[in-house]
């Protein structure tokens, strides 16, 4: 089988939201599409990716790098013969081809853009949904599992103010989630204060808190917000300081007992491996939330995973960052820990696909082949255009 | 002032040169041109910038991203009223803006880019070399110093051999080079020896030879290639492994006397620190390469250095890679130690701008305002059609 051609445009955002670190007005995302000379049902068998949010949209690096040396490979060097399809690793190296190591940054989501529609692709030339091909190949095989699902919220909007971050928590808790996060550092910390015990008034003791500083507190702030918020038993504080300041992970969690999420901005195996020796996280109770699209895709996390696990760290503990339809069937395949959802299905990075229900937290990821863009009516209704 | 127009290109580098890690065949390069509304001669007052090699060129980030970012900015935003002309480090904040932290990869690239012909701009609004701008606002203002460069070379070239090796060294030394660094790691080690007393025995005494390893050896590898060079007496070793295996320097550095060279491949401070912190270098020996313009640029780089003198490294340490015609302006400004160069004048990226002049292993940069893209003609006629 054969590449036949790939397409891919950036779409705009346009959300009007904000936390710590960055507004999101003018954030765009990448949708890509990989088409094979497969014919089923009159159709071409396609695989298609949507970004991860947050990094921009790669569609510069797509066209000026990596989908000029897939369109260049022969058939043959991405063959997987023993299945008589398309190897997923094999694609990887030939994007990765004339690369230097280090500089993990906007590289590693373009390849992961990639990645993401070889896998799809893969799934559906195998007629099963992307988690169970992950499970048979890399994980258990086990039975279709229940993934824990965080309904990510609570930005800085414009005319924000408690009341209003209070009916968006009572939304997501009718929408069936039971574990919440919400931005805090982008106001002065007494303010912070009076968003967490908002939230907390209404998510009760059935469902847990969980805040976000968007890894921008310098070590006093961020001292002084483990110490505010110590009484509340807040699920997990996230990037509470620069992603790549190690030394500061340690001191944080060597003083206070609340537990830290995260990695969503280291992109790379060899970074993930830096924070895992330096960082002084703890096994028992932090959270890895490496971005499975961002971070150079499935090959790439493979390898953090075993590097995880040769340092004792159990894949439970993995919670990985936004990638929506993507993340839900890798932790389901991989068995990872559960994963970061936007609430919002209006948007496009928002909501599950058709037939994926939430209840009591949880989410299952269904049968139907693939990922599943096409079963999320907005999402799929941007490839249109690059599937005519 | 104002800027009026910002115009970039990607250009084809297409080098027939290969190192350990990649070839340079498909290599590209952007070159920006920022124009202003001063006029001066009858012409507008422009800044150049011409990317460092290795990572490939910025122009889908720069349209994508910082470019619209740099001309939706109000005059005012960039200004620096005190000296009636615009501020560099202004113009890197917006630049940046709604950029996470962490994930220092092409970006850093990208703003570089702009920062540097920023930088351009700057020293010829006050006709002066950017070498003394530098000296006056962030060095010490000296006179015009003696800049040490090493030529780069002793790449794997087609139909490469080990007279061919000795002809370039003798080339090298004939241009009026002292040190020089030959790429190893791209064939067995039995034959990278054979390659570094080839270029020895051209060299003598009275010239310094490093190697170059591009960051591809694993551990055992890297150990018994310090072992097998440790008779030669280096200058010394670089990119021996993965620049963000920093467990691995520091064991190398432990282990072996020969100096390391490394940091082309870290571009943030972030990283720069960690490698500080984790890669157990030595102060005393050791060189710190990281690019400037691959790196966001000269703010960074300042802030880089602000990191090392904490720390109890001499900015004499610094090597930077590659970025010619910008980085002998930095490196003679801030009082580095010295500079990669390309003694290949023919490419785009190697030689000197005209005026600048090699002996025992020093240049010089003149007194010429600005950079010096100018004043290096093939480079300068790359730029021609973004100034018509």
């Amino acid at each position: 089988m054969r590449i036949v051609a790939v397409r891919e445009k950036t779409v705009a955002l346009a959300a009007p939201l904000r936390n710590a670190s960055i507004s999101f007005a003018a954030m765009t995302a990448s949708a890509l599409a990989i088409v094979t000379d497969v014919i089923r049902d009159g159709r071409p068998v396609v695989g298609l990716a949507f970004d991860s949010i947050g990094r921009y949209g790669h569609g510069g690096l797509l066209r000026e790098r990596f989908l000029p040396r897939l369109m260049a490979a022969h058939p043959d060097d991405y063959a997987d013969e023993a299945r008589g399809m398309i190897d997923p690793l094999k694609i990887w190296s030939i994007v990765m081809r004339d690369e230097k190591p280090g500089g993990h940054g906007e590289r590693p989501g373009a390849v992961g853009l990639i990645d993401a529609a070889v896998w799809d692709l893969a799934a559906k030339l195998e007629q099963k949904p992307l988690w169970r091909l992950l499970a048979e190949r890399f994980g258990d095989g086990a039975a279709e599992p229940h993934v824990a699902v965080y309904a990510s919220g609570g930005h800085y909007l414009p005319g924000d103010d408690l009341a209003a971050l209070q009916d968006e928590m009572k939304r997501y808790l009718d929408q069936g989630f039971r574990r919440v996060k919400i931005k805090i550092g982008g106001t002065p910390l007494d303010h912070d204060r009076r968003r967490i015990e908002a939230a907390l008034s209404i998510l009760g003791s059935g469902a847990a808190l969980a805040v976000d500083c968007n890894g921008t507190f310098p070590r006093e702030r961020a001292r002084d917000t483990f110490l505010a918020v110590a009484p509340y038993e807040l699920a997990w504080i996230e990037e509470p300081v620069d992603p790549l300041d190690y030394a500061l992970h340690a001191e944080l969690a060597a003083a206070f007992p609340t537990p830290i999420g995260t990695g969503e901005n280291l992109f790379s195996a060899a970074d993930a491996r830096n924070l895992l020796r330096y960082g002084g996280l703890r096994p028992d109770r932090d959270l890895l939330q490496m971005d499975i699209s961002h971070s150079y895709g499935i090959p790439e996390y493979l390898r953090i995973l075993a590097l995880m696990e040769e340092q004792g760290w159990s894949r439970r503990r993995c919670w990985p960052h936004a990638g929506h339809l993507l993340a839900l069937q890798v932790v389901a395949g991989l068995g990872l820990g559960g994963h970061e959802a936007a609430p919002d299905a209006s948007s496009l990075y928002g909501g599950f696909a058709a037939g994926v229900s939430l209840a009591d937290g949880q989410i299952t990821p269904g049968d139907a082949p693939g990922v599943g863009i096409e079963r999320k009516d907005n999402l799929y209704a941007v490839f249109r255009d690059l599937l005519d």
